[in-house]
């Protein structure tokens, strides 16, 4: 197996758990990290080039590929940059918020001829993993309806929520993408609902923090997706797809496979704590899928078009919930748009 | 225990349900059937007057209260006409596929003090009861989400749905009650999406086979509901109530309660085939409810009101689908009908 | 159907089960009941003569299958009654503790040509009848290891206890039948480990509260069964079966399919709370069985071999507890009362 | 945290297993191993010191830990000759399969004053791990019973039998441990009944496939193991622990967790393959145990008299086969070997 060397932009939480991933990790070298507002005082260790700035992973001749784990306004610079110098690209969603500025980086990433990868994890859950297996293999015949619900263990800071972009874009985006990855066909028309159910101080800041998502999809199934910025037992990720010859759900997962039973009642485990635990081994599993494709030369498994269509969706959920209305997405979906890849 | 006289109008398949049930009710006497096309040859034996004429029932003076079990189109006839004879009513579901008629006719049952309840079973389903009671208990807290998965085991025949009255009053409205029975809420707006996914002949017919419809409550809370004509894996009847303290979802009710091991997998049973199968007991308990509101003199648990609001909040889905557009359900529900009772 | 005419000797607490159960079933009619210390004055109504003398009973010629439903140390003699006075009898387990009283009583039945039926209920169990047809479809292949878990939700009364024979014969012995009927093979040998756990008392009582017995079968294959008279979260009825081709496994029946979810776990239903809630079916589908015998004039499917080999088993469970060491059933067990049947 | 380094004997399956976790491990460094039948061309690459002789890795001085994972006729010698070299030592089970060889190395280890952990993995197992908690935490109360399932997903080639000592001490011995383990109790007395149902090899072999072996303990609870040689669904590890508060409950750890439901029957996915899969975490768990009670100089959580007396048992149980009776434990365990630790 051929060693690629790899760098990353960004050492915050996801940066660090994609480098110790890396460091585990056969057939990669993890040569060089940067982050403007880190030490790197305990971590990563002498083996590994640690500096505040970026153009020392950028500017590394031997480094092959860049994982792009700064916060989301420097996403579509840095994957320019990283373009322009000739390295493969792993970035965390969302590239943008704006899809012009999605599709002007497609469309460089396109030019420089480098593989793109877009950090949408879930698609590399073991759980749904299957579930994506059982409609390819016809287990469950055509896809009919596609279900997802997703709650947050408990609602984020209104700071955050004000930087978001709003729950559709922030925290939807990733169930957007599964309908998609799941039903393997574009929503063409979507409703929300939403609603300040969980902390008024979210409906202050003018976003919602429960809704429920309905669509149509291109090859005539129905899709929903439920969420909540807090399911008070814990990080609730299920799905459930049914189609002509059946049905598949993908349970939570929990720390342990025991059922307690006493005079109180009979107890399962709660579900693992937030995504960090839930999505452990997709995180290693979806950069094993990345350095593959750079190796065997393929197409990464979630690239631009990805990234950009679930951010359209994402918007045209937003829209219907401000305009009581269903929205078609391909009026926010440019036919360019569609030909990016 | 006062025992209460009983008659039926109508020996169906529904109709001799109730009658057995009866017969083995404490408390109650069923003491005549009438039926125009039954011959009742051999049942329900020498004890019972069998009868064609619905005459020989309404005219008893002995018998109290009198359960509608004929076609739907008679449905409100009857209701009307047993509410002038001072009989209490049990109906079953829909009182009419009208609500001006349905409105007309509870106005006649008002008028005549007599008790009705509307045949919503499922409200006493031992499992959607418990989902009910941890509701009113508060174990879930504040109620967000209401979510109904009901799918039939086939398609039925397409005479049968061509004077169904269409897929959302027929089959969905049994959903519609539940979300307002759960959730203790009136159902403000609605938007549905249909499609045609099991049989081509029901779209030719003018109706859906697969729906998805979601709601806005009078109390804030959201709802879902997802209906097909047909899971091959079985009726499939699941509820999932989720609030601000937890959730609680009822799964599907099996024959027996084992877990099949073997190379081919881990198997547990398909679901109980149908609705005769799957709510056996809601027949009796709803039954036994109706005879104790009679006995001491209550409210019946699903009422006038009830069937109207199904119905209502059913024409609604049926709007939205065809405008494509979410529709206000008050617009169909005068305010006239909200004071009925 | 043919209707048969039949009487219950005792109005105890099984006893007024099997008499509702009868009043409701079709093909039967309950005639007479039978109770030296019951006045019959709410019940069970004037269409069934009640009485405090067995010989209204025994003695009625139009009565052609009688119910032992007395306390046990009666069994025995109202059966050797019930086969003289020619009528089918159906008897609660056991029909006496010692064998040789058994056999005597199997004899008299067999010579008086009327059928004999325990009242081993658990075989007609929905989900354990489920376990069986697993067994004779083949599903699981090879019967290897029956495991059956049985524990009580709450002790019983000291004096109970002191009368009850012991626990192998009390309790277990349920057990033991269902080791042979589920393995279709009879026990060889039985090796039991014992403990007074729960409750002192039932200790200094002579008796155990707590057990461990294993088995060898005829068959090759091998059983345990695990027993408690306490177990806090309810009635603890579970059954796996182990074969060459697979494993099946009985859960607990509970009174409704929920899971809730809250921040204090993941909860489903307690168990059924004791045995005439878990097994009210099968006390009907047990006397269904019964007069589809006489009807059909077939072999009860819990016969007089049946109730002596489960009360042997028993007894050698505990001798072994008492000499520890494992004790061969076949010197229990003599060459005779195979024949009986 | 101060970084301990390490050596490995021996480069087999599990040998590999542990140094490919040893090298993914925080405050660990391996710096050699040796086999002397492999040729390390491939694996594990030029960071770590491989050899063919053993004492490459016995005489580094700076190695201060061994894991010894060589072929089980060698543990014993290998044992004694890092504890005379003053290394703390980690080596798999069985460390002999002679308990008097046992007790020599345990008291080697302790004139030596270094840490020995033996290779009970299931202990850290996350699922096994939470029974133990939850018993440590009184959730269930005293423990009454403890009952493991373990069967292997197919039986071993005959050679291997042949060379294992037997099916009690080659494999039963990790539930003789967890028995321990999670009762915190000593077995005094065993019974074992014993099958070839498998495979007829087996038996030619003079070994058995199939077991029950049930045993009380010291504190007066109660045990069962269940064992087969062959589960045709799937590695079965199962435990279940009963006590006066409750139970608890350990189920098989799947690849996925999903449902799928079709006209067969509803599924859910079948056990992890083997031992490799289920027990991937623990691998890593008990290792992390091991370097932290060197670092922190605690007790190993699984030491030698953990390993002497799940031997003994096995012993006891495979003396209970064989002459058909109960065994107490103590007349194998000498009392001087319970003083060693």
């Amino acid at each position: 197996m051929r060693v690629i060397t790899a760098g990353i932009l960004g050492a915050g939480r996801i940066g660090k758990i994609h480098a110790n991933n890396l460091m585990a990790m056969a057939g990669v070298r993890l040569k060089a990290i940067a982050d403007p507002y880190t030490d790197f005082k305990e971590w990563p260790g002498p083996a590994i080039t640690a500096s505040r700035d970026p153009e020392d992973v950028l500017k590394d001749g031997e480094i092959e590929a860049v994982l792009i784990c700064s916060p989301t306004p420097s996403h579509a610079d840095f994957t320019d940059a990283a373009a322009r110098a000739g390295k493969h690209i792993f970035c965390e969603k969302p590239i943008a918020l704006d899809p012009e500025r999605v599709r002007a980086t497609l469309a460089t990433v396109k030019r420089s001829g480098v593989k793109l990868q877009v950090g949408f994890n879930r698609r590399f859950d073991p759980t749904f993993a299957r579930v994506r297996q059982a409609i390819v293999n016809g287990e469950i015949g055509d896809v009919q309806l596609v279900r997802i619900t997703a709650r947050d263990p408990a609602a984020p800071p209104i700071e955050y929520v004000m930087s978001s972009g709003g729950m559709f874009v922030d925290m939807t985006i990733h169930d957007f993408d599964m309908v998609r990855f799941l039903s393997g066909s574009e929503v063409e028309e979507v409703h929300a609902y939403g609603a300040v159910l969980v902390d008024p101080g979210i409906g202050k800041a003018g976003d919602i923090d429960t809704a429920v998502t309905s669509m149509r999809l291109s090859n005539g199934a129905l899709a929903i997706i439920e969420n909540s910025r807090q399911a008070v037992f814990g990080y609730d990720q299920r799905i459930e797809v049914f189609g002509s010859k059946g049905g598949i759900e993908a349970h939570n997962e929990t720390p342990a496979r025991t059922v307690l039973r006493t005079a109180a009642g009979i107890r399962s485990e709660n579900p693992l704590y937030f995504f960090l635990e839930r999505y452990q081994r997709s995180f290693v599993i979806e950069l094993e899928a990345f350095f593959s494709s750079i190796r065997d030369d393929k197409e990464p498994p979630a690239g631009g078009k990805d990234g950009l269509m679930a951010l359209v969706v994402g918007l045209a959920a937003k829209q219907s919930l401000v305009e009581g209305r269903p929205v078609r997405v391909e009026k926010l979906a440019s036919p360019e748009a569609k030909k990016v890849r």
